[in-house]
């Protein structure tokens, strides 16, 4: 924010060194103001979009059994979201800052009538974060305690995050670079899953009598429509960051976005390719992903070629850390989002401090910015592990975050949701026939006095 | 129109008051106009883009076997409005007035060639009026006779309701308040809908031995995908609707329309979670689009907490009326869109007559606009109906307008374009395996000497 | 690009002319830069996201055995055209002429920094023109060797072109006009698509014993959805060729392109219906696509009423051209790629010589531009076809293009990915569960010791 405060102001101060007359810069800016409120629209609106990116890359690299579920996860934060961040949240982001830790006003937008534009912009990000869990928590989280999850995610621990960085906050004050949310959205987010699947454990028969097995998604080209959907948005994620029709900022922003994204592909498929003798396609996609989180911390600070670097090494470490933590630490993680959105997130803050033309070790031989970026780093990991311990302590308190076995197994759709993502197609489907329904087999079952979830034992 | 009209000289009446000179004022005119031009087109891609929108939400919410029948409906409707409405409907709807009741000049933009951006940005509007009914009519009526139907609509029916309300007509006169058409749009579209339904008939199966079935969708993750986009798209709707990138009304806008979908997503699925202890999931996607058809309307002129509450009563007014019309009025609205366009069509009209904060009963205390909505929205029902009823005398002396018993139970994908919307998986469609074909098996069957059409009985 | 530049020249032209002070029309450069570069960025994400319309489009028209494949194709093609362009293929493009027949300066943007904007836009061009191969050569091609050709394709065939046409070369000096691209993207592609293809040979089981047999694709809706997506983002594709939020050219070139792209579908669907008696699915959807790239050279030239005209060819032009390629010339293109981007791409380009409204021959009784558009057809179809050749000459020294038989009939997701795009739900994908793979199967085999392909004979 600090960042993207300066550059607003950089833009203003420009404007007026070329013109003649102080008059006439004056009323340059209701139009200025025009082009700006635009750009950032058309930013929020694909960020926005980004919620259908997420929504069929988890639906697509998960089982059709859990389909419905995870599309309602998905549906619903966005929802949820935009409320909460509009009630609460924003205030916590921006409003005046107390002890730089956060904020205090602003809530319900009183008093800030002219940041609603903002306020729109931002809440597609806070969303954003919030939904990143979803994919970690796949197949195997009750709908219910994830919702309770999300009102934390996005009414505390988010908008803490977003005060110390693009608030005004004490992260921000150090001189923190994180131009459009590398370690607020992504980081943050992942750290959210990786506890919350820490609690929860792996889906049932993800690792058995020592052997890991994998769980292939129902539909990759869903999951890969996704993966465009996301790519296509980040190009307002980053570009919109900029909170201005910037010429002097926003083609630098594009042309870094599409080429770390772009790198990080290659560098996957060619590096799987030498390792494995194989292009893999779930890596190689979400190596897009990888490249995407790499260069959003540091998009209008690093030139072409570091983008280039960045997302070739984020698309490197998205195929070892995926191995990692999939085969070594036993970390069930459906749809990769920890290693995309986290550790990528990692990388692309830390790579701020090396490749940033102005501040950079690579390009200055200081490591001062480096140094900043890691206690950023640390320190959003920290708060977000915290929060979120503390959070799943209380949701906890209501019941078990966890589906019951014999539901996980049947799915999450027919327990959770009554119903099945597809036409029924074999005998498994067709014996619950009578519980698909355009609206909810609970009316149906209700009408029957029969609640056949409550039939079912519950672990 | 006369609201968007208003607000337009607005935009340019507050510019002359902040500067100085009036010369230089003149002078912004064409960057201003650069400005407002690039806003409206970014409308009516996205508007544009909702095609791809309802063609997802209702191929994903009907059977498999009409997928490719949905499909055409929805890619010809685009086709034919585009056409049409430069043709005649955009001189009908937009030019010098007879009356108050309907346009005269302007046809094929004769002496309008200026208003080219803007033809553009209300085709759109025209085609997704029509598209509405596609979805209320799946599964069973025949394409040829739809697409007779959306010739009335587009040509005439829609053009004539916008007249009214847009093009300076009569009840613009009388200070209707339709931003970007809860009523001209989707309540039209919706009641087109219902009398084509209710001359229609159910689907086969639907209502049998007095039991009403539940026919589930086939792709809920393309349905779901479907409702994603149209939320994307609606953003251009109602955000390009304002014809200018206004500051002062665009950012309020879109904050409404966000808010008012979401909050449409939160009701829905709590009503739904307390009344049938499930969240479903086609309810809860719909209800998204229940929030954004009730804000429509008023999204330029109510409080971001008004297009809270205004959402969270589409919400419930969806769950109830979608079972109303199925369980008790027995009307078989596949994808739920007589609910979603037509009730909440009406709820998002007369809830501007309730929460506009300049003219509404509940800041103002005077019913005065609350009276010239509920006036408005019972003359789009009363033309709409009357009009959709003679179109259908006419198109059904040219023959039946559904397809024959057994072609409905085969599917209407074989019946009418002889081919399906998915690889062969199972015997019923391996037997007609020599049906599929790239480019229609008419081809097959013509080269072949024998028409399997026409050795089957019609109804 | 001499167009595009001669109408941005003409929109800077303008504007004195319409300010009583020069200083203050100089002050303006710096807003109207601002808009006309979130105008050009606009253009840019729309061109990206037709990545994912052809991914889509390429998928759904084949079978779910080649998913991953064709996924990796279109996915891969983006990344290494968006790398390859930064490194050489703008400097080849837009780069110092040598003799008016290719670029030498401003590789990786050397000196040219403030061209970036310019360099993402034209990257998403060169993309286009590359990953349309990928659609010809489904199901069949080897995807080393295709990526290969695609390293070829967007590094200095398209280029070349591009430079005649675009970069101010003998083509752009001959008065030659192609708006956005007929034929320096679309046709460039097809031919290369053709020449390959020819090389190639058919698809087991496409023509055999002198019979011409039908492979339908195995997800019409998600090739729909393609096709709504190119439609969207060819509204960027040709309304950011004009480079500039110009409001004397943008609406007319959207008009235009909606048109087209409408007419062609309707055109399409009625003679498809009097020759076949069935609206063919397939070939209705390909019609829009049939229509846009008819519209795309002469998008800013023509009229409202020659756009419906072009459209309306171009969707006859299709439904003859794809059965003559197929049943007569017996060329396998999986996706019509090759009429579609091919033929249409040439009755787009000699279009503009017979449509444009100031210079074709039925505005003027003038045949020289018609001539000259006849001469760049001629010139573009014998580089691309000469080039591809030579390129696939050289590829073919690393190995055979295509799979082995047997991989292709188990589908190349198996054999070239070691995984399939679709939950395992018949007896073919149980017996290789093991196979499938989160991240790659070569994993797995690596780690067992066994390596499947190479168990496999190779033709």
């Amino acid at each position: 924010m600090f960042k993207k405060i300066s550059s607003l102001l950089l833009f203003f101060t420009i404007i007026p060194g070329t013109y003649s007359f102080a008059a006439t810069n004056q009323d340059l800016t209701p139009v200025i103001n025009s082009i700006d409120m635009a750009w950032m629209m058309l930013g929020a609106f694909l960020v926005f979009f980004m919620h259908a990116g997420f929504a069929m890359v988890e639906t697509g690299f998960t089982r059709s059994k859990n389909a419905l579920n995870i599309l309602m996860k998905n549906m619903m934060t966005i929802s949820i979201a935009a409320v909460l961040y509009f009630l609460i949240g924003f205030g916590l982001m921006f409003g005046d800052t107390l002890f730089g830790l956060i904020g205090t006003s602003g809530f319900v937008l009183q008093g800030q009538t002219d940041q609603i534009g903002f306020f729109v912009f931002q809440a597609m990000f806070a969303a954003t974060c919030a939904t990143i869990i979803s994919g970690s928590v796949a197949e195997r989280m009750k709908l219910s305690s994830y919702l309770l999850l999300t009102l934390f995610m996005t009414g505390i621990i988010y908008p803490v995050v977003g005060h110390w960085i693009w608030g005004g906050g004490w992260l921000a004050e150090l001189g923190f670079v994180d131009f459009a949310g590398s370690s607020v959205v992504h980081l943050t987010g992942a750290v959210g899953g990786l506890i919350t699947v820490l609690v929860l454990g792996p889906r049932i028969g993800k690792y058995s009598k020592g052997k890991v097995n994998v769980i292939p998604g129902h539909s990759i080209p869903i999951g890969a429509l996704g993966v465009f959907i996301l790519w296509f948005g980040w190009f307002g994620f980053n570009g919109g960051s900029t909170l201005a029709a910037d010429t002097s900022l926003v083609p630098s922003v594009i042309a870094t976005t599409l080429l770390s994204a772009s790198s990080g592909v290659v560098a996957s498929a060619l590096y799987s390719y030498i390792k494995f003798n194989r292009i893999d396609a779930t890596l190689t996609l979400n190596a897009a992903l990888a490249g995407l989180v790499g260069i959003t911390a540091g998009t209008a600070d690093v030139s072409p070629i570091g983008a280039i670097i960045i997302g070739l090494i984020a698309g490197i470490i998205l195929v070892e850390v995926v191995q990692l933590l999939d085969r070594v630490l036993k970390i069930d993680d459906p749809v990769g989002a920890i290693t995309v959105h986290g550790i990528c997130g990692i990388w692309g803050t830390i790579a701020v401090g090396l490749f940033s033309v102005e501040q950079g070790l690579l390009y200055t031989g200081n490591a001062e910015l480096l140094g900043i970026q890691a206690v950023g780093v640390a320190s959003v990991i920290l708060w977000t592990a915290l929060a979120t311990g503390i959070a799943l302590f209380i949701v906890t308190r209501f019941g078990t975050i966890r589906v019951p076995k014999d539901e996980e197994v049947a799915g999450l759709d027919f327990s959770e949701h009554g119903s099945s993502a597809y036409e029924a197609t074999n005998s498994i489907y067709n014996e619950n026939l009578e519980a698909h329904s355009e609206f909810g087999v609970g009316l149906l079952h209700r009408l029957d006095g029969i609640d056949h979830r409550k039939t079912k034992p519950t672990s």
